[in-house]
């Protein structure tokens, strides 16, 4: 597989062609950002960590038959996926209410949620990624109603697996954020990442912080956290019950 | 019907009770409010004018059978109505973009929809009044999915019946909000008020605006906006087709 010219580059990745048009290579920064961009750093170490993570999470959800773009790890830092046309909507998934949510309806921060909940945000860094219903997506023709009732269905089957596992490696899965796309073939498949850049987990007995909100926040070291993700999750060591 | 105690001393209404329990005495106050009660100010005559209009507007939707908590103005500033226990939710129906929307989706104002569509606001002058969506209404127990269910058809059937009306009248309705509340025997009807303080209202030839951005844009006298819907209305004369 050869490394191509690069296609596009984000916040936290480059996306680089590949001589196999179905496939594109990503390469995982070490940047870090917050509060759409206004809150910057470089992080060493965080590409890597979050690739690794992302790397073994995606291959915990293929084993779990939840179709996504992940084909394989390159190197520490890259990583081999499909290529998607991403749909412009962030997917997040909460169990426990935390950010964003928190504030919206007035819970405390850490309060267990009735039932999982799903929310639509329109991946648009000029508008503030904001907060969209079913409605706004229709008529701004961001996804269809049946892409919807996918996303939906595959955001929950992916709580599920990853509530477990996180769960086996005593840590709370509070919330995350999915992106999807559409295949060469227009199938629509799970997308971009899953790390503590995408997901709040928190310590099952402490609620200590292992995901972003450790850079959003101050409230710690960012690459220590990261890793004793990797560590609990078998990265590095055995998964610690 | 004696007017009794203050129940409740809102932003723009204080409602008292009545020697029948299942009536409430509203008094339509001349203050104006904007962006959460950040822009104050008061304006003389806005009472009388939200009160005709709000009247005028539910007795044609009355004549339409659409069942709301109105029952009979009762002075230039005050109504009779039904005593309601509110639904913390505003329902917002939008025809072209304006205001909140087209900053959220990034449209130009003045921008025609593809459809009407519906958004739910959280009540909550604390949390700044946040949109939500149906599985936030669900967790937070703000309304059953059934009641959603009937304030949207009422909320689209109101759309109808306003549309024409005020089309007749030469003044588009691009936006309105509704409340809704449930009356002594539990059933779900229209209340709190429709008029110029709640829906926007343009002019169907210059887009000139006859609502509350008067006040919150500073662009015109409200009191004068305001006479100008009551009279298209035919509140004080015939309406100027």
């Amino acid at each position: 597989m050869e490394k191509g010219k690069l296609l596009y580059e984000g916040k936290a990745k480059r996306i680089y062609t590949t001589n196999d048009d179905s496939l594109v290579w990503i390469e995982y920064k070490d940047d870090a950002t917050a509060f759409n961009g206004e809150k910057k750093a470089s992080i060493s170490g965080k590409g890597r960590l979050n690739n690794e993570i992302s790397s073994l999470l995606f291959e915990k959800l293929t084993e779990q038959k939840i179709e996504n773009h992940f084909v394989k790890k390159l190197s520490e830092t890259e990583q081999l996926v499909k290529k998607t046309k991403i749909i412009p909507l962030e997917v997040v998934v909460r169990n426990i209410a935390a950010g964003s949510l928190a504030k919206r309806l007035g819970l405390e921060e850490g309060t267990s949620l009735k039932r999982t909940i799903i929310e639509f945000y329109y991946k648009n860094d000029e508008l503030g990624d904001p907060l969209l219903n079913q409605e706004h997506i229709e008529i701004m023709e961001l996804a269809s109603n049946d892409q919807l009732e996918q996303m939906k269905e595959i955001a929950l089957k992916v709580n599920d697996s990853l509530v477990d596992y996180f769960n086996s490696c005593n840590v709370r899965l509070i919330d995350f954020k999915l992106e999807f796309g559409l295949d060469n073939d227009g199938v629509l498949i799970l997308s971009d990442e899953v790390s503590p850049d995408t997901c709040r987990l928190w310590d099952k007995d402490t609620n200590e912080k292992f995901d972003k909100d450790v850079f959003r926040r101050d409230i710690g070291n960012l690459t220590d956290a990261y890793e004793e993700i990797l560590k609990r999750l078998g990265g590095t060591e055995l998964c610690i019950k």
